[in-house]
């Protein structure tokens, strides 16, 4: 489940701009503002089951769109690199590692690394 | 021009998948594959603005997805980020440069560079 989550979050976080604004409002009140199919059912005026409808259809969009493009499997081959290299080089020897050209490398790693916290 | 058609070149590297079969090919014939308007007309058996209205027409819907997610402006960024990092590792003293490390480091830079080669 939480796989799940995080899977559709990174697909949002990437193509939700493409959704209509009812699917959009839906994916974020169900999955980043964690409100039940019920909750949300209330808000709109329509049945449990029509949400569940407009979240499916949501996903279903998301998951045709990566799978034409491609772009957050692609972004995830980088984030694997990035944190190869981030490895290496805090991996370095000590005296190196603090030198200024390093610290200064290691903090713009950091940048590449963390993007999903930015969303 | 060439800003233009590399500019072109990114966003369709991104999303052209999106675009109908039609817009693709015709995308393709001219910016890939350089033929002219009048050439791609004569393979689809059209008039030399139906081309044109096309090659407009795909451009147009690459800007409008690049405009609401804005993925290209991000790999930019992410890109000068990487180059940044490159720079300062490839500036290292020769001695440090050329440790086992380092050298693994700059080629994982180098793949995350040279992304637009693979295309």
């Amino acid at each position: 489940m939480l796989d799940k989550v995080l899977k559709i979050g990174l697909l949002y976080d990437f193509y939700g701009a493409l959704l209509t604004d009812k699917q959009q409002r839906c994916m974020e009140m169900h999955y980043l503002h964690d409100l039940s199919l019920g909750e949300i059912a209330d808000e709109f005026k329509v049945s449990r089951q029509a949400v569940n409808d407009i979240l499916r259809r949501g996903e279903q969009v998301l998951e045709e769109i990566e799978s034409k493009l491609r772009l957050v499997d692609r972004y995830n081959l980088e984030q694997q690199t990035i944190n190869k290299v981030y490895d290496i080089v805090t991996g370095l020897p000590a005296n190196l590692r603090q030198s200024p050209e390093v610290t200064e490398v290691i903090e713009l790693l950091k940048q590449l690394i963390n993007r999903e916290e930015e969303v």
